[in-house]
């Protein structure tokens, strides 16, 4: 079970930095992502996707998050630039219980109390959809990226165009020939 | 040399989507990053981070992507949910004049017919900026990444709070110890 916690998500200036967040934690096998901010409309943006490309994937907004911390059962991880370095603090990481906690702009110091590791995807300033791809990915979430998820719509690597295959409709051509 | 072309920027709407692969680019050891569409402020949010942080990253706006995809000497990677897999390509790409190309929303189907691969990073929706994190640190970015850069401001490993170290002002602090 991986969580993802989003904090200081503001709807209309972090919509689109929070939906990378969201999208990222599904394609790399965390199972839901709450977010601290109410927002529908991220919300129905997420849903639209897990119903499309599969999975079960889950969002909820408007999560307290300091009670959510604090309730965890499991080992609790906030990436900032400011902590223990990844490479060092991976292997003793070993839950599989897991929220890690992503923030926007500023986190409030509790969080770096609250949380049992803070940890450092680099100690430069980049992005926490960068850091937290490279977390899951270096967590093991890599497999789950590749393996892909069954849905509706799958998409089928292609070196030079796009393949997506609609198994709703494929269903609906086969029929004839199954009749 | 590695260059980041984004394409598809629209400033209002991505500013921080955009600032996001821009500095995703630089903290994992990308040289550049060319941006299709000319925006100052995204120039000077970057120059800030390069100012205090370090390093001899560099932003261009307004570049005209065709131009700059056929003129390029050295291998142009076009990352995209549709492309060939990331495991399997990554080992055939030795160049070290590398162009990485990611999108916005829609990306221009001749995008897929100039660039030399096609690149998934996982056949399913998330993000261009964990795309290109999860590519760079794969290539070897990520110790890059946990190396740093020497800038004025250095941000110490901290497992409990934030220790960033101004060297400007350490040096004004030591000078009277020193005279």
């Amino acid at each position: 079970m991986i969580v993802v916690l989003r904090l200081g998500h503001r709807p209309t200036r972090d919509q689109r930095v929070t939906t990378h967040v969201a999208l990222t934690a599904r394609a790399l096998g965390a199972d839901e992502v709450w977010v601290s901010t109410p927002d529908p409309d991220l919300e129905k943006t997420i849903q639209s996707v897990v119903g499309r490309f599969g999975g079960k994937f889950k969002i909820k907004t408007g999560v307290d998050w300091r009670k959510a911390i604090k309730a965890w059962e499991g080992q609790v991880v906030h990436l900032t630039m400011y902590g223990e370095s990844l490479s060092k603090a991976l292997p003793t990481i070993k839950t599989k219980r897991l929220m890690i906690v992503v923030g926007a702009e500023k986190v409030p110091r509790e969080v770096y109390d609250l949380a049992d590791r803070n940890i450092s995807v680099g100690n430069q300033p980049h992005s926490e959809v960068a850091a937290l791809a490279i977390f899951l990915d270096r967590r093991g979430g890599g497999k789950k990226l590749e393996k892909g998820q069954k849905g509706r719509l799958v998409i089928v690597p292609n070196p030079r165009g796009k393949t997506v295959i609609d198994r709703s409709k494929e269903k609906t051509r086969r029929s004839p020939k199954q009749g």
